[in-house]
């Protein structure tokens, strides 16, 4: 049966409040009866040459073999000679669409109540290519590279978002009018796949504008989808209006069928160890894991439970204005369950 | 005296709503016995060989002569073979950079009421180099350029307008995490101008999370300086914050001590010609130019004028909420001087 047979998926609890809000998850997940063994794996104390980076080669092939895994936040320890350990799972696991779902959480007041929009960022090229040079003394540049197969690949994946989660709209985001040829292969592609999803209609806005649209009134979007960049200002950007990365979700997809989610804020080293940490992005961000493993039964229930604890008011964390611990707030949600 | 030899400052009325405005802003300027004479010029019906553009090469003689100017909105003609009006005044007159005070507008209401900062964007370089090409089928690139040269002097731009304008912070904005070479670049000569002005503080914040912050907190900022695709669209969330671009003023800096103030929002060709459209954003522009022509006293008068009659709320145009007329909108601001 489905239930001796659990899933195994990879935890990085991470750093700083990392290892205590994947407590939290850990618990939550044993109280709902998510059938997940995890296998979890921590960043190590020196450069792995295989990965050129902190994170082991060992915990890369780990996510390779289990295609699902759930991060906690990581410090990229300081120095030269290695890459960022974001940028090294992003580029080792080839995670070529990050998805962030942004949802006004009932009960927790921001200036904005009914936001529910999906970001989807491109996240392998554009901006991030790390080509760079200086032309002659005082004269730098950066390249930008776009190409079909990554524009087509991340746009396929918004319209298939779109139509699998009974979304109706699909906004591509984009400064081609400066960018013509960058920006608009990105559109060209966006286009060709839109043609085979009739049912989503589909829009572009332009960068500039789509930011002031989205202060003005996010209720005009859906879903979104855009280039490396501009996903990451938005993505952030739709993060304040419903009260900041603690409480934002995110996955990242990948090549193959792998799914990485992470909790997107920093490690927190200040309150770290004191059982104040707030858990919400880590497991929101394990809940779009759960639907991506189309265990929807268990993501629903989990995801009520927490918005009901935080909706309830009784328990909260300190950077949500109360006074809970940890332990008590996640003793609050698995009571919800 | 000064009275009998005005300065002559350059009108580009523009398309549209652009006539109506500008004559509302004629109107407001002649009863406050404001000592400017206009120099109009329209765009042309065809392309100048000498500015590539439909702009004239009269219009842009005007402005480096007057050295100063004023533009309502104008509709880029379509078609091939020329460039768009905007990019060709940067261009040609070196407009270096793009300064938009943004502050909420006492008694107009959005989700936020004490926004008060600046926004500079580096407006001749960056991602808007226009050099971009095919590497090979599929594959695309554009070059973002930075220099020293205009980096300095946008930076330079940034505190001095600090210093006397009695602002205490300078935030440059950035992504020099990723591109560490031409983000980098512009970071170096922030901190180098930084260091000749010790009483004005100054920060680095990444792009992400200042869009991010803006959305939660926009009193945490004073005066932003950044390149050119980041002002952009930062100068736009900012707009978004207050109310939209309708009641945004922006004037554009050029080598040679050239302003050349706009409105940013479009011609809106719908309500051309019908009475209807709100000269606001036209109105406060050009009361940037009087700052910059060191008119503090007219200056102040008119921007109270139009505060206090959009406070009021008697007499506000459509998109304000309102049924005014321009010209009824016009008399009022003229009523309150
Ligand atoms: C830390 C930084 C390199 C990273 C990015 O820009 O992608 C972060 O902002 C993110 O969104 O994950
Ligand atoms: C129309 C466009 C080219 C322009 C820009 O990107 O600079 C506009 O957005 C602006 O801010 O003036």
């Amino acid at each position: 049966s489905a239930a001796s047979t659990p899933i195994r998926a990879t935890l990085f609890p991470g750093d700083g409040i990392g290892p205590e809000i994947a407590e939290s998850i850990k618990t939550i997940f044993r109280a709902a009866e998510v059938p997940i063994e995890w296998e979890e794996h921590y960043v190590g104390d020196q450069v792995d040459p295989r990965t050129q980076s902190f994170l082991t080669w060992e915990s890369l092939e780990s996510v390779r073999r289990n295609k699902v895994g759930l991060k906690g936040p990581m410090a990229t320890p300081i120095g030269k000679g290695h890459r960022s350990l974001n940028l090294t799972l992003r580029k080792e696991l080839n995670l070529y669409a990050n998805v962030r779902p942004c949802y006004s959480l009932p009960g927790y007041k921001t200036r904005y109540d009914d936001v529910n929009l999906i970001t989807i960022r491109e996240n392998t090229e554009g901006e991030y290519s790390g080509l760079e040079h200086q032309v002659v003394r005082g004269v730098v540049e950066s390249l930008k590279i776009i190409t079909r197969q990554a524009s087509l690949r991340v746009a396929e994946y918004a319209f298939h978002y779109a139509k699998t989660h009974g979304r109706e709209r699909v906004s591509a985001i984009h400064k081609a009018n400066i960018m013509q040829k960058t920006d608009g292969l990105f559109l060209k592609c966006c286009r060709e796949v839109a043609e085979k999803y009739p049912e989503i209609t589909y829009e572009e806005v332009v960068i500039d504008n789509c930011c002031m649209m989205l202060v003005k009134n996010p209720t005009l979007f859906d879903v979104l989808v855009m280039p490396n960049l501009y996903g990451d200002i938005i993505s952030d950007l739709c993060a304040g209006l419903i009260g900041g990365l603690g409480l934002t979700p995110s996955c990242n997809i990948g090549e193959g069928g792998i799914a990485l989610a992470e909790a997107v804020h920093g490690s927190a080293p200040d309150i770290a160890g004191k059982n104040l940490a707030n858990p919400t992005a880590l497991l929101l961000s394990a809940v779009t894991m759960l639907r991506h493993l189309e265990l929807h039964d268990k993501a629903d229930r989990i995801q009520d439970a927490i918005l009901n604890t935080i909706a309830e008011g009784k328990y909260r964390t300190a950077d949500l204005g109360g006074t809970s611990t940890t332990t008590d707030f996640t003793k609050a949600i698995c009571d919800h369950l």
